[in-house]
């Protein structure tokens, strides 16, 4: 179960939460069936909550509708929505905020919001300005929005003077900050600064929160490090999970998790991925098959087979 | 009216095309109404089509629903459909499929079409299957489709091979290509490549086509560069416009557009943006608007004020 703790004005989410990768069906649309089934395992597997449709679940390539009905087929299927943070930010804001308003209605966790992404070099008055939009227009005090920081993807940064000005108009909206930047300093400084808001990082097992496309793959090593991350009895497994980061980052990145995924769970309708990204070519998959391979992480890791 | 020759497969449509802005109400939503009167002020300037919803009429700041709606009112008011080229592209494919097919139902002249934009680093191969993808999805023998190429914006490149390979493969479909890259050599080494595609350009006026921004202000100056590229008569216009061009890149594209607007105009309503764009703060604005004045446009040159 989450850590969650409603209500109160300290960090409320923490813990390991999974960047859930999307499968596909041979229609190329989201397979409600796989994904629900896959948060199952994962959830059975320790991991506290699911980040849906954020950037490893390919959110931006599918459509608002999409959008919509993937997080209503995982309710429908019996998801706690108190356990999905889900994706809503989209490059027009009426979108962000249909999709936000949706979230709030499904009663999920939150909402990891991206700034609109198209435009660049866009001022810091024009961040703060879309996200107010956001929050003023869905105009619900159940929100509790979360600032999705990925510049490296999405071009747009969000200053911490902008998340500050956000947190003192909108105090009790503003609950946290997604920060995939990959700049542990970045990390650091954000949660001496702002001690109300939770602070989720892409993998760092010593810090209080972590959103982590990894958790897709290996549920119970992630888990394992998070809950051991203050004792030296997790060194072999941080160790192991480095080697695979180090690894990984020869391959492209979402291709890469879902040959993975593809691989351990013996379904190779995981290797789908939407245009413009493309699965690995044969030859990319094996050597990058093998190299995982080489990292030594236990097969009691994985995800059971289908 | 614009130079097409439909059914020919030489160079369908050129000349001077403005990059529409797009007018705000109070509400913050396109003004219809403005919209379509611009449009008739700057087409009874000599300007021969426009390019709704794109990069400088803040296409992505805006819905599917507001982008079909907006070109729906244009239609109403009696625009032309084969004056528009309509601005489909979307970071999910699946809503510029659904753009694209309403501009193919609409009649315009073609859908100009960014590639999904959020993700970087994008493969060639994975830019080829997303315009593959809408071409087969939209699936109708009417679509002419404008690869819409801004990557300083978009962070998405189209490389020339996979606009030679998408031509082979879709001969009659894929129109020509708008080159917002603001590099010439390339605009002249894609004219010579792809003889039968219509390249357009943002402002060079002795190139086939231009797709432009200025003639949003300054339509009968465009008009009349274009017309005269070939002679030294039209020097001093040139001249002119080139040192606006060197005053504008110190201010904020867009928005330094549409406060010019509103003072030529003398209709404030232009100034307003959506956000992430914000409009220029006061003092920039009279900055901007003392520069703009020593450049030495006629007034004549001008939309007539509202």
């Amino acid at each position: 179960m989450p850590s969650t703790t409603p209500g109160t004005m300290t960090r409320t989410l923490r813990g390991v939460w999974c960047a859930t990768l999307t499968p596909l069906g041979v229609d190329g649309r989201p397979d409600h069936a796989r994904l629900a089934a896959h948060v199952g395992r994962i959830f059975a597997a320790g991991v506290d909550g699911i980040a849906l449709f954020g950037t490893t679940g390919e959110g931006q390539s599918f459509s608002v509708a999409e959008r919509r009905a993937g997080l209503e087929a995982l309710l429908e299927a019996g998801i706690e929505p108190s356990r999905i943070l889900a994706g809503t930010g989209c490059a027009a804001l009426p979108e962000t905020i249909e999709l936000t308003r949706h979230a709030v209605m499904c009663g999920c966790a939150g909402a990891l919001v991206l700034p609109p992404f198209f435009f660049k070099d866009v001022s810091p008055e024009g961040v703060y300005a879309s996200y107010a939009r956001i929050a003023d227009e869905v105009a619900d005090a159940r929100l509790r929005l979360y600032l999705y920081h990925i510049p490296q993807v999405s071009g747009v940064a969000i200053p911490d003077e902008t998340i500050a000005r956000l947190a003192r108009a909108y105090p009790t909206l503003i609950a946290g900050v997604k920060d995939s930047e990959c700049n542990l300093a970045h990390s650091l400084r954000l949660l001496e600064a702002f001690p109300q808001l939770s602070i989720f990082v892409g993998f760092e097992p010593h810090l209080p929160g972590t959103i982590c496309g990894i958790a897709n793959l290996y549920p119970r090593l992630i888990r394992r490090l998070f809950d051991h991350a203050g004792d030296a009895s997790h060194r072999p497994d941080l160790a192991i999970v480095e080697r695979f980061i180090a690894v990984l980052d020869a391959y492209p990145l979402f291709p890469a998790f879902k040959a993975l995924q593809a691989d351990l769970t013996g379904d190779a309708a995981w290797n789908a991925l939407r245009p413009p990204l493309m699965p690995l070519e044969s030859a990319t998959r094996e050597a990058w098959l093998a190299a995982v391979a080489a990292c030594g992480i236990a097969r009691s890791d994985a995800p059971r087979p289908n």
